[in-house]
């Protein structure tokens, strides 16, 4: 269960999340200014105590935060949507933007490793050490018999969340994710739309996550996700490789249209552009075309709203919609030469 | 009103055609297989008889055609759809294919002259030079007070009926072609889509052709023809140019990525294709692309089925989508080089 760096055509990014909380203050629901305040001080203290080698952290206010760049780090993953609706939170951001802590989101502290491809176990090894960092400072809240406290119960024990981003194209073409979200379910894992809670799979992503925290340890749970999406990629896998013998001129024809459509369009959605880069990738992954898949990786956040506005210094309108098919052209010209 | 050539872009071809019967025999509706053999002949010498040194005719007659070779006569509107359905018909092409004279459909003999872009006139003098040499051999149906007699009485008196192929982007985007048709209806003049009589508009291209044969002799047809064309040519100009000016990136966008699509599909219907073929004659006009017009209006001709089918020798089923595709990405290309 090493680092599945060739499964990078499928899986775009692993995650893992612990939920801690600071014993001795109320919890984030019902904490006032002046804790927010402590808690944010307290974990600036440990992380200025961390051994000068790591890469340092950037510490970003909410109440410093124009909506657009709210919403930048929300696309990043590196803070979440609740997160910037609270004034009182601030979030450390590591250098290379694999470590973000939150902290007064709806748990004190919350420390997110996130790595590209199918990289699990590197990601908690990396969140599991900044726990160590914070922990050398702070008191945690901790009971024997639960494990870590947290503001929802569903996060009581390791308080921890693996979740990777994973790419299901012929699967969904297949109608084939119901049937996994139920099946998985039993398994107390579960399946989403890449931006979090609800929201709607955008260009056939999908974000497969622990549902439980209580009751196992982290190790275990971390190896029945990885054994779980090693399946998941046999499958999609399965999939494709059928789809390439009985309908190679319909898949070739969906592959070729995308990247037309990408290198020409003056004008397009976010929705439209993930569809389509959706195709680059499975197209990539089949040898249909050739594009670097770490650029189309970066390309898909590179579109989404916020970053795009922040990137190219315009507000979000209609007219954004002009300026990401110019950045589409640009990074898929450059990718060819 | 000499020839337009600048006019192509937007006017794809002209065509004349007259209308003529054999005196003493028995019109085509009650004709016997004797009296049709005898019109082919007739037609056949009249032919034979004619200078030197013009280009010579080939004789087709239905009942040696496949029914792909016949599709391809009509696709090339070198004879028509009813023509094809009567085994005793032939056909005399000229070797430019400017000219084609059918015997035995609707009328004895059915004089055709077909032009690239807006030469009307043109046409209509080269459809008389023919109409001469028959009639040295030929006795006509003629009455001193109808002028030529025929089998529809919708053709009677000069048995003519004038046409433009016409491309019409703007004012069909714009919602104002049935607003034109029911104008020009007033003034004894008909709009349809390029197929003949109750066939669909294919990629915004219209047939507009006089509907009076009778009362009015050939020049001021010519000419109404030729001024209310003109008019139509100028309203659709106006149209474009208001499109540019007010909403040039949704132009520039349905342009490039009907090209994007064109020069990346794998297997395309030729309904789609004459949609996306005509953006691109839009775009090139309007000089968002760059594009050889006259190339383009053979591309047109040669994705129709019977005739994509005849080049490659295929059969005309699903995969001649494919075919289409490929072809069209190979002219393409080679426009670009």
């Amino acid at each position: 269960m090493s680092t599945d760096y060739k499964e990078k055509d499928i899986v775009i990014s692993s995650r893992v999340r612990l939920a801690r909380n600071i014993k001795d203050l109320p919890f984030a629901a019902m904490i006032q200014e002046e804790d927010s305040k402590k808690a944010i001080k307290l974990v600036e203290g440990a992380l200025n105590n961390q051994d000068q080698s790591m890469p340092s952290f950037n510490k970003v206010e909410v109440k410093d935060l124009n909506t657009n760049e709210k919403r930048m780090l929300v696309e990043k993953h590196l803070a979440s949507k609740e997160w910037s609706k609270n004034d009182e939170a601030a979030v450390f951001i590591r250098k290379d933007e694999n470590v973000s802590i939150m902290v007064n989101e709806e748990d004190h502290i919350r420390i997110q490793c996130i790595l590209d491809s199918f990289q699990l176990r590197r990601a908690f090894d990396i969140a599991n050490e900044i726990d160590d960092i914070l922990e050398e400072k702070i008191r945690y809240a901790f009971d024997d018999k639960y494990g870590y406290l947290t503001a929802c119960p569903s996060n009581v024990g390791t308080g921890m969340r693996a979740s990777v981003m994973i790419h299901l194209p012929s699967l969904t073409l297949g109608n084939q994710m119901n049937d996994l979200i139920q099946t998985l379910a039993r398994f107390g894992i579960t399946i989403r739309g890449i931006y979090g809670e609800g929201s709607q799979s955008l260009g056939d992503l999908y974000q497969i996550s622990n549902q439980i925290t209580l009751g196992l340890n982290e190790e275990t749970i971390i190896r029945n996700l990885h054994s779980v999406i090693k399946e998941i990629i046999k499958r999609e896998r399965n999939v494709r490789n059928e789809m390439l013998i009985n309908n190679r001129i319909y898949l070739e024809d969906k592959v070729f249209r995308a990247l037309g459509i990408l290198e020409n369009a003056r004008t397009i959605t976010v929705e439209e552009s993930m569809k389509l880069i959706s195709l680059i990738r499975l197209g990539t992954d089949l040898e249909i075309i050739e594009q670097d898949i770490s650029e189309i990786n970066r390309l898909i956040l590179s579109i989404q709203p916020g970053i795009l506005s922040h990137t190219y210094g315009i507000p979000i309108t209609n007219k954004l919609d002009n300026t990401r098919a110019e950045h589409i052209r640009k990074i898929l010209g450059k990718n060819n030469t």
